[in-house]
């Protein structure tokens, strides 16, 4: 499980748009990574509430590393597409985005990416991506 | 033109995360608004490309503007939900976001989001996004 | 619980391609609804399974009823839009489509559709439905 | 062009589905496909309109046969996903659906399929599907 945190944790600390977001990495786990986000203005909308660009890249994130958990070594992860629907107003101070897979294939991985308040427990957006896994790289 | 183009701008400037995103206005007509955003390193995925996230906020906002444009002036514009399609590598200097109206309702309007790259040519991301007309908060 | 039945049986009954596509209205709860659908020849696609169109139609009825579960009984429901993933071939004897509200709002509602095979084990699609309440047409 | 026809139509004519929705493989060219279906009853919603299942399977199928059209004579084609919007009622006596290649890659096709009333001028619904290309089946 360390080696898994780890494998997640050096592809996550080279995205800079993952440091610019506030986001870290707090849970990696076999099919499920999760991802938080505390608030600032620079991560607003008009309303000074996260903009929507912040709950979906978490959320794709989160979705790309939970498939990538499952993934061999030797490999890849690369987002085709997802989809996400805005439910409530993300009025709180940290968003936190759980990715979790659905079905693993050998091509292609279904997940599905649930962000929520503070508290983990209201549900603001949730999304289902479709993600490829693909050859590292340079390999 | 120019008060639609200043409608928007007053909106867009309060987006905090559009400024985090080195995101511009480039372009404002009626149903159609075109934002684009200049690479650094704050912005990358792991491979150093523009992350997935930087094309999904900047076309979702596009889409939105758009939406708004068609909007009477007492009201403003929630994203409801999109998808977007990833279908090449953002590997270029800018991402160039144009949102565009397909159907404008009273209720909901559906967009359309096209991220190119710097040349304007080649389409990165494909979105389609719904968007609903709700009062102007406070009033 | 009976009168849910029956209103949601009654729109149900007037859907020509629900009996075209042999469904049936398994189960009406407080937001959840369950059709399924027997195999013929005449619902396949090219591998003799069923097509991907019918697990969505009825996917989508399945959403919908779900959704006017929760609307008031001067209303009616209408789909705005939806997506799906196809995660296992349909070789199965009969659908089971089972639709459920995960947010309802005052003029929309989000459902999530799962499609299953005949064991109701097997998840073959999984849908993300957004639902809008309107006027009951003729009042 | 005659020989892409043939390809196309010799797996439309195996979908007992499409002859269940009345639906007519009316044109076939590189990366596009157009079918059609004419309402009767055994087609419709509540309202006596094409339900939206209808508009689903036509375009689902005239985005996978675009795919095809673009895929080696080895290969068949499978749908991952897609994403439709209704954005009018279906109160016409044909619906057409296009379907259309946007980015044909190895592995995945990215169609988009756009459904029209009668006249071909109407947009009544829009899809955006990712389709896959694989071995044909017994191959």
């Amino acid at each position: 499980m360390d080696d898994l945190y780890k494998r997640i944790e050096s592809s996550f600390n080279r995205q800079g748009l993952m440091k610019t977001l506030n986001a870290s990495l707090d849970k990696v786990e076999n099919g499920l990574v999760q991802i938080s986000s505390k608030f600032n203005e620079s991560l607003s909308q008009q309303h000074n509430y996260f903009h929507a660009g912040v709950m979906t890249s978490i959320a794709d994130s989160a979705c790309g590393y939970a498939a990538l958990t499952r993934a061999p070594l030797d490999k890849d992860v690369l987002t085709v597409e997802f989809k996400i629907n805005f439910m409530k107003p993300a009025n709180t101070r940290r968003l936190i985005a759980v990715g979790k897979v659905i079905q693993a294939g050998k091509t292609l991985t279904i997940c599905e990416g649930n962000v929520y308040d503070d508290t983990g427990e209201k549900l603001i957006a949730k999304m289902t991506a479709t993600i490829m896994t693909i050859a590292l790289s340079g390999k």
